[in-house]
């Protein structure tokens, strides 16, 4: 009989780890042969309840199994790449997540396994040092006053604008964090672009401010924010006198990828004093394109905003910056008392302590992919990501908007493109339907993985151009695979 | 001249990922080799503005540099390992974060260098599997009643507790969400064990309810929570008409590891119609042990509890769940329409996108790590890895307490101690400032990294026993340490 101690020194000994390594990158080399050079399925669609049944029976079957371990382990990391989604292969074309820079996943994984964390700067050294130095560079690039703005990461960009707007709330209603929503004599509202990510709406639920408190600013042709319509809202609620906690717009907005005019909304703003977020969380890495650059103009002025870099500068999730303007706000989310981190026989040193500014305690390095492949290839290569795949996208657009069976209303602003299939002397009224259907299939098919949206009623298919692998062949294929689906979804009603 | 896309297509090249896979592989594999055996520092220690210089120049020469790239490469991989804390190592014995199982942190580089996320299912199958597995077995060993229980995975213990208390706020107080905290009646508090996590009372800032609205509830000479005193708060609200969002226990509290009589804060809470929610971050992972079952009597009875996988189960960061014990809650903390994820044409599917129940949109998979070691060494592991270190705790804190000149007051009821250097005639009142010098200069030598804390006004050395690799002799090894450093601050301030 051994002790815990004897046997976890097995599992903890230079041996094991080295045949686990080296078999799982075995695996995954074989893995991208295949992915990266789009043969096999995009996915191997099953039912949720199958795949639930077969993670459960791989977990009860441990370890009375009759393998030897590292056959075991071999055969488990077959099972999760073989059920997992392929972001890598060119026919994934779905939400705004990418298959992220192979270099950038190897990155990553040395964070992962060593498991470098923050909170405090004495318990991640580097992961502090590579984000603080991210920070700097990519604030500016976004164009943030030079030597003036602060930042931090976090896990995701539901959480950053979460964080951006607690900001917000506790620096304009200065009594909210200690006294709570209720001490305020008048409840304050958020003017929100109407098609701004759920998020913005939920993180009024979460702080106490109520849904019903979000105001939504109509859009133009192309579903931008109206100045317009911001000046008369913030003209009626000035003279009302009732409170805005902050302005959110967005670069870009999911459903369509449409960009805010955010040089005139940051003007009214600032004539009316009120909190300017941005939600860049996709769109910020235009920055880095000389041709793109003008769908961000005037993000620097915002108060804060958001940048996911698991998005469009294609690391892997998640990576999501906060950006605030004027530094002296990095502290004004959180206030806490933690004497076992923060050291009074050090007070300097809390201002690289991260735990101070993020929703997280104990936070993961998320720095390390990012770091990684900018040391290495430089920020071009963030360039080159944005300037493919906006490109693509249009071209994508006028194909498919050039086919007499396909309705493709908005020219991409960036990378996200809305159609749908509607040949000639279809039933209107069924259009939806069929749409939805189609991409059912399609993504069980394993042949494709698209998303969807609807706009105004209307069930639109939906791609993010997010695969640099991905070419203007894989959409003319695309179009042809739609056309067969729609074939025999009208062949199984009339059946 | 190539175009962006002929640049990007090396980038995204099999090629390029095995020589960056094979090149991480080999520097992990020597890297282990000499932390697992204990060779080296815990870390190279240098101040943040050193470390961010150079992430900063790292960044600043690519890629201009004249190396080739896996050269390059080569260099930037050595520059993470040799900066980052190696939690690996016998002689971290810091915070409530391990050096992970090594073949968990391979499972999950499997996830990240795939980039697997999730929100809906379709975006993540395998992650949603094999978390909903997890939640089921882990959830059954926690003692949650079977098959009436839900539960989900978040980006760490704070978000974690935040998510609970924010189902709990919106299910205490039916308005919140939409109408907001100023339209109840009147403001609700919390009430919260007086040595809870400093995210606790944050919640209370972040939700609205007000910091101030946290009522802390006292300790008895174990700093677990009184229930007397627990009792004659809810009395006194109770007959005041004041609501109550919930009653907040921990399982254990991080300054000493103390574990609250669970069973007994149930019983008020059932009588009292209050919610009851448990912290069990660090602690829930002792369900696992026979030996130490015990301490979380009780817990399967919390109306939400969360614990960190990431700390007593050994897997990398962020790995926590949130359990409710009634399954009908797991949709209460949020509501919102993202028509682009949540598909009307196959209602039955979004039981499955986790998106609805999590802070996190788009969500790293964050269950790679825990379903691989569970499915290769069996739940045993985790009985083996709390039976383990609660008990070189115990030793640690009698070698400890035996020294002349060391003081422990509180006997370990898991693996956490705190210690302080006490000598006979030492000054009393330097004996804070004495301490918090040791341990800075503890982890600026590299040989050791311990964590601390302050009870009462008094600073106190902390560690958590939670490498498998540190042995008695570590312990003993630490002591002389500590009278060494002593002797030298001594030293310099007569100097």
């Amino acid at each position: 009989m051994s002790t815990p101690a004897e046997r976890l020194q097995q599992l903890f000994s230079p041996g094991e780890f080295a045949s686990a390594i080296d078999e799982a990158a075995a695996q995954l080399k074989a893995h991208f042969e295949q992915v990266l050079s789009g043969q096999g399925p995009v996915q191997n669609w099953s039912h949720p309840l199958e795949k639930i049944e077969r993670a459960r029976q791989r977990l009860d079957e441990a370890p009375v199994d009759a393998l030897p371990t590292l056959d075991r382990i071999r055969s488990l990391i077959e099972e999760c790449l073989q059920n997992s989604q392929n972001l890598h292969h060119s026919h994934y074309i779905g939400h705004q997540v990418p298959g992220p820079l192979p270099l950038a996943g190897v990155f990553d994984a040395i964070g992962t396994i060593t498991n470098q964390v923050m909170a405090v700067y004495e318990m991640g050294p580097w992961a502090t040092a590579m984000e603080r130095a991210l920070i700097e560079r990519l604030g500016g690039v976004i164009g943030l006053p030079k030597g003036e703005f602060a930042g931090l990461i976090t896990s995701g960009g539901s959480i950053a604008n979460l964080t951006a707007l607690l900001t917000a709330r506790n620096v304009v209603h200065g009594d909210s964090w200690k006294e709570g929503m209720a001490a305020l004599t008048h409840p304050p509202v958020l003017l929100v672009q109407e098609d701004a990510h759920y998020c913005i709406a939920r993180s009024a639920g979460i702080l106490g401010m109520g849904t019903n408190q979000v105001i939504r600013i109509g859009l133009d042709d192309q579903r931008r924010m109206c100045p317009k319509a911001l000046e008369a809202e913030l003209a009626s609620l000035s003279s009302r006198g009732i409170p805005v906690t902050a302005v959110v717009a967005c670069a870009c907005a999911t459903p369509i990828g449409a960009f805010d005019p955010l040089d005139e909304i940051a003007d009214l703003c600032e004539r009316y004093g009120v909190w300017f977020h941005v939600d860049a969380a996709h769109g910020a890495a235009a920055a880095f394109s000389e041709k793109y650059r003008h769908l961000v103009q005037g993000l620097g002025r915002a108060d804060s905003l958001i940048c996911d870099a698991h998005k469009m500068m294609h690391v892997p999730a998640l990576c999501a910056f906060v950006f605030y303007k004027q530094a002296k706000h990095r502290f004004a989310a959180f206030q806490q008392d933690a004497p076992y981190l923060f050291d009074p026989s050090a007070p300097g040193m809390a201002d690289f302590d991260c735990g101070l500014m993020t929703m997280e305690c104990t936070k993961r390095a998320a720095s390390f992919g990012l770091w990684g492949v900018w040391s290495t290839y430089g920020p071009g290569v963030f360039a080159d990501l944005v300037d493919a795949t906006f490109g693509l996208a249009v071209e994508a657009w006028q194909l498919i908007e050039s086919q007499v069976d396909f309705e493709a209303p908005y020219r991409p602003q960036c990378n996200i493109l809305v159609y749908r299939y509607l040949p000639l002397g279809a039933d209107i009224s069924g259009a939806n339907d069929m749409n939805r259907e189609i991409r059912r299939r399609l993504i069980e098919s394993g042949d494709f993985y698209v998303s969807q949206t609807t706009i105004g009623g209307v069930a639109y298919l939906r791609m993010t151009v997010i695969n640099p692998l991905t070419t203007i062949e894989t959409i003319a294929h695309l179009i042809e695979k739609i056309r067969q689906i729609s074939q025999a979804v009208s062949a199984s009603v009339s059946a």
